[in-house]
């Protein structure tokens, strides 16, 4: 805790009084919109009363104004949107789902949206120009100024997902050879031009080539008379602009940093990533896990049913695929279950257990992946771990439901066969929901997506053969 | 892009001769451990050639030692720390993986790892402390000087994945009072009491009271003679000590923050929390939701395998409990099935491709619920979507799978039968996949954990009651 000698007299004398400010800014106020908050701003639009909707908007945050557009309905969202422009400036459009946005985009004059993204910072307006159909983009772009123009055409040769694309083109780069009271007179100087936040100095040498970073932190201690050369962190990161969006969220991570330089393959500086950008990644790419293991591409919150519907089918016309497979086993079966059709009630316990506890498996498994936790040195130790898991938790389950099925049936030899059953699925369950992620990843087959297709068939096709081909040697 | 003018100059001159620089620093150097690095290291420790482990020990970065520590075994693991410990300092220790930082630091003397919490940030220390099991705490406090004991007591009052739990003690505040000039001096005669990283000036009253903050980048920009109090954001956002992370995480990611102060019940500056410590709660959250609709509770990679295997084992016990109640609605059916054994071998396929659809819709619905892009405002019109998205491709799938049906039995009824099912099973996925999440929610339970387990009971007794009903009723 760092507070001056002089503070802390202060501090001392005004220990008895505290004092509470006047007007308390609560942090839950930023907090996010609440349900009654939208509930008044719908019922004021509905009774056309302007003046109160104005201040009522006046007092949002921009996230709020945000969250507003996206929380009501298409009509509430292009009411408020014509009637109250004013109060959804580019900042808020910047943060719109991309959904929403292009909802919100489509009903405006191309010079309204090419005036937005002239008040952008590069890495909003290239992410709003790249999520535009190409014709509605090609018409934006012919009504910005050459100098935006070109920044956006460049940044969208990045490929999608790469730093190119995260990275704003705004950042503050000194020369090596200055010192620190130089560079504050220049800060100064040129403050009206700076970018609105910044958190490093990149410097450069002559060739334009990223020699290292000062964070300002370092910059404000320092004696106007050291020289730049001395203050530079010789830790460098400079970003390849193609690396791929998930491997920068990890070198922020692993390195700790606020933001770092952007470099073209000359190694020339070309833009900055802020801690911020890589937030958005971290969020992007977790969702993006969390929903491929669902089976849902990508988040179809606010797309319409057509759509969503179209693109869910195909996840389930695979997974009917699988259905019918694991069906055809059991109807390799069907003399044995006509004879006993305890063994049809009985079958999807065996099948179902199998395929939660593989899909434990697998979920660690698959985050584990994503995190860089599972590689080739202990995948081996993490499925063979599993393995033994899926064997334990097999005996206690194999004796729990042979004893229920055994006494729900009257029959001993029942419980014997699903138990055995049981341990054998449970076994397959801990193997391949551990090792299935593992193979798909090494084959560069996004483990999220394809694993627990994969699973399911394995442990819905085991357990159905595993059961019924043992009833069918040992009840008959 | 900020580049002074004589800057400028030196680039056009230097354009035509592109400089590369001696030794090229790879950002992919800091992307993690690759896996021959780590068999490398293995080998050279099974040699016991110690001067070359040393030497590879000291290329890595501190996230790299803790990946090496992460990935090998148990008996590796304490040979690096007991032989070459001067090689993971605190930093290390710090970022390890909870269940291995225990397995490492039971096996040290308590005067080390008390040294090892000196050493570090207060938040980190916190962490550490927090994470040890009672009695070895005990032990380890009475080791700490008084001062940095009570800072940890105090902290260890606060919930757990609260602000306070969060925060680091030390930070830079300074009075209102004060001048851009008079600051600086400050920062430059403190310079090395000050923290090693830091973003923001907090202003506070002689009470203590936070009345703002001051970006660096602000700061810097401002001549000497301008007031603290001219400089300073008015939107400041104290963050009470007791707020849950998650909320700490939704307000930097709204407001846009690298850091902001903790304060107590009575308002005063008691720390700060910093955008890194945000991205470790975002981490941890995503990490949360994901691994809990995959039915586990944790993060169980490093745990043994009995550990792992009770903790799975709860829920595969509700899961038994569910797939029994299954079982007894097919039991219902029994004479059915005993007539038409094709029914045994089809019914899986209503239940599995409703539990798919039904997962389909929940994950959207738990991560819109987790990202609070559901609430009251909404609900209703994103679980009349997925009922829609419901009936649509209920019908789809009811024609397709009707067709096959009916081709493989050669039975027209059975066919229609399982079609009518199939659009019941699916429009009861879509609205219940929605609805059970949001209700869940608003009763308290985190949709995460308990959403699946019920979802599937209703899609698996639904599913095998329309199916095994309809053909009682029309095929017998």
């Amino acid at each position: 805790m760092s507070i001056p000698p002089d503070l802390q007299e202060h501090i001392e004398e005004a220990k008895e009084s505290i004092l509470v400010p006047d007007e308390e800014i609560m942090a839950s106020d930023f907090l996010g919109l609440s349900d009654d908050a939208i509930r008044e701003i719908l019922e004021t639009l509905q009774n056309e009363d302007a003046e109160k909707l104005d201040i009522l908007l006046d007092d949002l945050t921009t996230s709020d104004k945000a969250e507003l557009l996206e929380k009501v309905t298409l009509e509430n969202r292009q009411a408020l949107m014509l009637g109250f422009s004013q109060h959804f400036n580019a900042d808020v459009i910047a943060i719109l789902q991309e959904e929403i946005r292009s909802s919100v985009l489509e009903k405006m004059p191309a010079e309204q949206v090419a005036k937005i993204i002239s008040d952008l910072d590069s890495d909003d307006a290239l992410d709003i120009v790249g999520s535009l159909d190409e014709e509605f983009q090609q018409e934006i772009m012919r009504k910005l100024s050459a100098k935006i123009r070109m920044a956006l055409q460049e940044g969208l040769n990045f490929p999608e997902d790469s730093a190119g694309r995260l990275m704003q083109r705004e950042f503050v780069a000194i020369p090596q050879f200055w010192t620190v009271g130089k560079t504050i007179d220049y800060l100064r100087a040129a403050k009206d031009t700076l970018p609105d936040d910044f958190y490093d100095l990149i410097v450069i040498d002559p060739g334009h080539h990223v020699v290292g970073e000062i964070p300002l932190n370092k910059l404000v201690r320092a004696q106007r008379s050291v020289k730049i050369d001395d203050l530079t962190l010789d830790e460098v990161h400079p970003i390849p602009a193609t690396m791929d969006q998930e491997e920068v969220a990890t070198l922020f991570r692993n390195e700790n940093l606020a933001s770092a330089p952007v470099v073209d393959e000359d190694g020339r500086l070309i833009g900055i990533i802020t801690y911020d950008d890589v937030i958005f990644v971290i969020d992007e790419e977790a969702e993006e896990d969390l929903l491929k293991l669902g089976g849902v591409k990508e988040d179809d919150l606010y797309r319409n049913i057509v759509t969503t519907a179209t693109s869910r089918s195909r996840w389930l016309l695979i997974n009917l695929f699988t259905a019918f497979l694991a069906a055809s086993v059991i109807s390799l079966f069907d003399a044995t279950i006509e004879k006993i059709v305890a063994l049809a009630i009985l079958m999807p316990i065996v099948a179902g257990m199998g395929g939660n506890a593989g899909t434990q498996a697998m979920t660690v498994a698959v985050r584990a992946i994503a995190t860089n936790e599972i590689s080739g040195a202990n995948a081996w130790r993490v499925i063979g771990k599993e393995t033994a898991v899926g064997v334990l938790n097999g005996m206690v389950f194999a004796i729990l439901i042979g004893i229920i099925a055994g006494f729900w049936f009257h029959d001993a030899g029942i419980g014997t066969v699903i138990a055995a059953a049981m341990i054998i699925n449970l076994i397959v369950a801990g193997f391949f929901g551990s090792s299935i992620p593992v193979v798909l990843n090494r084959l560069n087959i996004d483990p999220a997506v394809a694993s627990s297709v994969f699973l399911t068939t394995m442990t819905d096709v085991i357990g159905f053969f595993a059961f019924l081909g043992l009833a069918s040697i040992f009840l008959l």
